[in-house]
């Protein structure tokens, strides 16, 4: 018997007709002889609807209130969910955040998960009841506070409360089949993939693929937890993420590339004429930490020896823009850099894949496609398995389609390679 | 400084606006000096939406999962008036009844109030903030489930909490100006009752007078805590419950009656040739009792001793009935009786006053007043300060009316009373 912990979004739930699909799906599982955990988010638009209410009475309020507001979302869909596969004839009782141990720090709207007791949830699970866990918020270990853990926290509470279970997999339910290797609206040769490697999500997910979050894969690496990504509208198999995704061997040589991710949802910032000193740069980011403000790619210029200056720009969450300008003008006279610049009309294209420690031509292929399509590159970064590219906001399909077809990913030329076929 | 705990209801916070208005009445109670405990109901519709929800996904939910749901509206509307307290610059957090200590039973749907452990509420207090508690609910003792308290919850969890609290005065803002004589709907010249004791007005609750609940003010006299009710549309005073409304003394003599109270949920059933033995009609309540229907009055004619049979009538939420008829067909056979009469279209009107102890003619007057009135009585129950009669569904507003108009209350006659003037 497997105890299978599965997750299913704001879409899956979104009116009583889904709740009623997904109650099946879960009692299906149990049938099937699983042990089930379920944590669901909030019902589809019900989060912005509160957000809407909390706009109405207060421009800023208070990250206590509003994560109280909001976890009543989570509460409303778990409910109706236990209601649901009680109906079918199986024990389902609801557990929120706190009920279920979801022990979290007490950064409001942001919250990182400490620990997790999940005692309530085994005995729930011991005495043969499905249990329902909400996603997305825990309580404050010091001030007993409720919490939410931010944008992608339901994913979070489901690896988390996988791993404190010691789950045999960790099923997150989307609306779509998978991880792609583009995003399809982009690249309609996109193909699923069936197995990734942690570090390989980890870096589409912070470079803008939306189906999995950063923190949730990090949590799953952690643990070796395996994570399966899989459409709750099919019963397809999705896509597993895994410490060795070539364990299980498909007789395909490894490919270079996994995937192609974009973020249009960054702003860059330039500081124009920083003094060449020590600490000088160090002083600007610890600015920009005490605002709270999450740095991405940094590119310092090359000091003009004439002038003893230099430009410093990086790139961050457009939304965060406004405070780190605000930030950054606090400290101007201070640092004595001459100006700054902003932009957000900027996109993010990276190549992924474990493959490219092993092949060094990589990045010459990379700009050599986009070259070809014309695309200007403003900003580099690199990891071991990655290559991130800053570009013009307008320019971002464009290259990601350059780059999907590059690099062999299109799905015309896969069938060619394993059927010896020609593209038809 | 006094310490105010206000209670409002949903309609008093049914949208922004609402809640805004409200919170500047709060905040104007904290500058006027006291210190806040502020209890809220959810807004407006919300729980006949997610009652609607929950028949949408099961037509008989789990009462355990039915109470998470159903708390998940006070979640809402307490975090949004923090939020709207905030907006006006001054401190408020919000509290689940599970963060107020609200320790319940475990009686899902309809809990009651076992204990009240506010540290956290008298921590904020002390802190200067404003506390915001959802009011309807708790956790139960044993299971650590989250409970709501049925009917009136609101206000009992505010009387409860006041005198957990030690508070000066509980102030449940409704948004009618106070108790009155008589539903205003039915008798135009209703006045307002300035000054009440607790035994009057849990008659009238108990009567069918919606304005305060019945639990609540059994709390509230147990604790001798003062209840104000008052409108949460104007500033003007309201009607104080307090154990001895004549200390502070008007010069007016004490009415005979305070108020005329009215029900039109009862139903009565009639068990039709119960045999005359001992034990009989102990058997049929034990069987109401087991069922958890509530019974209110109950009549035994005497017994034919020629028949050595008799028939026995009670009446009951008419909501109970299907389930107290069922109920009773199972032991007809056992009993022995002949059959069961069942009669929805009832009303019952009740006359509450303290003044009627010392009174022998009320009874008289009241009833000749109904005679006159051409009002039927079908079954009669007295207290020590109340009369109440079940008459026809469609003879209560001419019934209510001229029980008014004979104990001297319609606001006409008392201004002549008081100011020796003619009816004018």
């Amino acid at each position: 018997m497997a105890l299978v912990v599965q997750k299913y979004g704001g879409s899956s739930v979104g009116d009583a007709a889904r709740i009623k699909r997904v109650a099946q799906r879960i009692v299906a599982t149990k049938k099937a002889g699983n042990d089930v955990v379920v944590i669901v988010s909030a019902m589809g638009d019900t989060t912005d609807e509160l957000l809407d209410l909390a706009q109405q009475v207060s421009p800023v309020p208070p990250g206590r209130e509003l994560d109280m507001l909001l976890t009543a979302g989570e509460r409303i869909s778990m409910a109706l969910l236990a209601m649901a596969i009680a109906n079918l004839g199986h024990e389902a009782r609801s557990f929120t955040g706190s009920q279920a141990g979801v022990i979290t720090d007490s950064t409001h709207g942001k919250a990182r998960i400490i620990d997790v007791t999940p005692g309530r949830i085994q005995e729930a699970v011991r005495a043969g009841q499905i249990a329902i866990v909400a996603g997305f918020q825990g309580v404050s270990q010091n001030t007993k506070d409720i919490t939410t853990l931010g944008r992608g926290g339901s994913d979070t509470t489901a690896v988390a409360l996988a791993a404190a279970l010691a789950a045999d997999v960790c099923e997150i339910y989307t609306d779509v089949d998978g991880i792609f290797t583009a995003d399809p609206r982009i690249v309609p040769a996109a193909r699923q993939i069936p197995r990734i490697s942690y570090e390989e999500a980890m870096e589409m997910a912070a470079c803008g693929a939306k189906i999995l979050h950063l923190r949730c894969v990090e949590y799953a690496r952690r643990f070796d937890l395996p994570i399966h990504v899989r459409s709750s509208f099919s019963s397809r198999e999705g896509t597993w993420v895994v410490s060795d995704p070539d364990t299980e061997g498909t007789e395909m040589e490894q490919p270079i590339i996994s995937g192609v991710a974009h973020d249009r949802s960054e702003a860059k910032i330039t500081v124009v004429g920083v003094p060449d000193k020590v600490g000088e740069a160090a002083a600007i980011f610890r600015t920009l930490a005490n605002a709270e403000i999450n740095i991405d790619m940094i590119v310092q210029n090359i000091s003009a020896a004439t002038t003893g200056r230099t430009d410093i720009s990086f790139t961050l969450p457009a939304a965060d823009g406004a405070a780190a300008l605000t930030a950054l003008k606090r400290i101007q006279e201070q640092i004595g850099f001459e100006k700054i610049l902003f932009d957000d009309q900027i996109g993010k294209v990276s190549l992924v894949g474990a493959g490219m420690r092993s092949h060094p031509g990589v990045t010459a292929t990379f700009f050599g496609a986009l070259a070809d399509a014309g695309v200007n590159i403003e900003m580099i970064s690199t990891s071991e398995i990655r290559i991130s590219v800053i570009v013009g906001q307008n320019e971002v399909d464009s290259a990601v389609a350059a780059a999907h077809r590059a690099f062999d990913l299109d799905a015309d030329q896969v069938e060619a390679v394993v059927y010896g076929g020609s593209g038809r």
